[in-house]
């Protein structure tokens, strides 16, 4: 294996606004040696989320990707070789890897090592069994606390988290209201993910259109992208209403060059006796298990459906992550490298 | 009764940026005779509250004090006469009554018409009894579940409602930091308040301070302030720390002339896991009796120190509500006007 090459994607240069294709750059060098304890994997998909602009930028829940280090990306690969027990050639597993054609992991990192029962489809655990299913699934129960009859609205609505919390919220009987950008995601919320209503807010005023399709105002809104769009639902809160921040993906591109405003409208939780909370979704990791139970039933049910924003190749990752921060993407962003064997 | 004259001040104009004596205007009339179901009141103190900012100028959680009308205040009062069944003249009772000598009630308004017990102190009743006593109770243990070990902090630390809930939180077991304007304030908070520190955010660099006296982080944040000492607060939360948002005294004087810079440190609350929830006392009102006993329990143990501001005569009140936002006022600002006879 000594002669393995791998191309990699390195962390070039802190990002200053918007990402660009030069903040990454590429690399082409021989597999290091395994040690004990360790796995060769050839990975096979990455998935995209917001929160990786963070990691390009400052330390958040884990360490600033240091300039000139492989980029990191949630990842399903596969054990080409193994020095490690319990873990043998052939077998699925996922963790915090490279943009890279192969990985040495020895569980290390947020995210471990963790083998994926065989047969797994690795699309699917990347995206609604994947990190941002869990995060809608905790965001809309464990803090939304959705009940039935409830209003619901939710931002980044055509998003892996955002489509997936808005079905959730409708699996419980709520009043599902997304915003999302442009009349192809807003129709898909409405025809296809079962939404009551969509907002584009790249063709609507998002104030006068929360008036409209919450008349008795928001009981839970689920928060994927901050600014403007959080100060107009913090604007229509009902009393005991819960915002759930998940993200603010309006807001990153800002990182390392200024700090954004803040939600203008907060004094409103006072007026209405209103809670917003943040959370990680590695928070819940002791309840994962129940659930990617109870999503793989809904999704059986047909109750769930898994929109996927599929490219292909690393050398497209840079062009890939970008397309999560102009809004090009459709679902869940991921990178497809190759199948399992 | 007839020729009984009473003395007010109404509501002049909706203030612009800090109020001004000039927004209220003396008037003197005579007392309107009773109806059935009312009670002439003798007014005896007022509570003077940052909350009162709000009614001057906007529809809030009450309809905004119309021009030209009596301004209102939290009064304690006596029955000078009764046509209401249940009154009795000498009664000392309470409700949202106005700036003036004579109040007509008929239990109307958001806070109704109550009898208290006879001897009933009035100052006790308007401050740690009342509605800003309550404010505390219930923002720091309903809210803020403060629990033993955790480090409190409160801005506003020397107010009425701010000193309250730092007592409460060291009577659970807090490591309690108070913020406050000025020497005075801060040496009364360490000294005779019980706190553990003091803050002086007049003369001392607030987000430095808070990293020296809270080197775990903030488990609770009771905000009566807003503005800049949220935003050094939101930056050093502990994981599953609690913001409750009381007030924000530094941003009302902006009611009216522009919308208030959110708190930009907010995305804290995702990397913490935390939550930031407002109330208002009125969504308490059926646990007020467990809050009072409570409350008069602790005062008798010499747990709970009442720091009252007491101003006098009622042509005194426009410079009373002022010292609120100027910071003057040390304790619950309080305006008396009679004893009970």
């Amino acid at each position: 294996m000594a002669e393995l090459k791998n191309r990699q994607w390195l962390l070039a240069a802190r990002p200053s606004g918007m990402i660009k294709e030069s903040d990454f750059r590429w690399n082409e060098s021989a597999v290091a040696a395994l040690g004990d304890g360790q796995v060769l994997v050839r990975n096979l998909a990455f998935s995209f989320d917001p929160t990786q602009r963070g990691w390009m930028s400052m330390d958040t829940y884990m360490p600033a990707i240091p300039v000139g280090q492989v980029m990191k990306a949630g990842t399903v690969g596969q054990v080409v070789e193994s020095r490690r027990p319990g873990f043998a050639k052939g077998d699925l597993v996922n963790g915090l890897f490279g943009w890279e054609d192969y990985t040495v992991s020895g569980g290390e990192g947020l995210m471990g090592l963790q083998k994926l029962p065989a047969g797994t489809d690795p699309i699917l655990a990347l995206s609604i069994f994947g990190t941002t299913g869990l995060t809608a699934y905790f965001g809309t129960l464990a803090l939304g606390q959705v009940k039935a009859g409830e209003t619901f609205v939710v931002s980044g609505a055509a998003g892996a988290t955002g489509s997936v919390s808005g079905m959730i919220a409708k699996i419980k009987g709520c009043r599902v209201v997304g915003i999302a950008g442009g009349r192809e995601k807003c129709g898909w919320l409405t025809k296809e993910a079962g939404f009551d209503a969509a907002i584009d807010y790249k063709n609507e005023k998002v104030g006068a259109a929360l008036k409209r399709h919450c008349p008795k105002g928001i009981d839970v809104y689920f928060d994927n992208v901050g600014g403007e769009i959080l100060d107009h639902t913090l604007a229509r809160l009902a009393n005991g209403a819960r915002v759930v921040l998940c993200g603010a993906i309006s807001q990153y591109n800002d990182i390392g060059t200024k700090l954004p405003t803040g939600p203008r409208n907060y004094f409103n939780l006072i007026m209405h006796g209103a809670r917003m909370e943040g959370f990680l979704v590695f928070h819940f990791a002791k309840r994962y298990p129940e659930a990617i139970a109870d999503m793989q039933k809904w999704y059986g049910q047909g109750k769930l459906k898994n929109q996927v924003d599929l490219q292909h190749g690393l050398e497209n990752a840079p062009k890939t992550i970008i397309r999560l921060f102009t809004g090009a993407n459709f679902g869940k962003q991921l990178l497809k490298l190759a199948d399992p064997q």
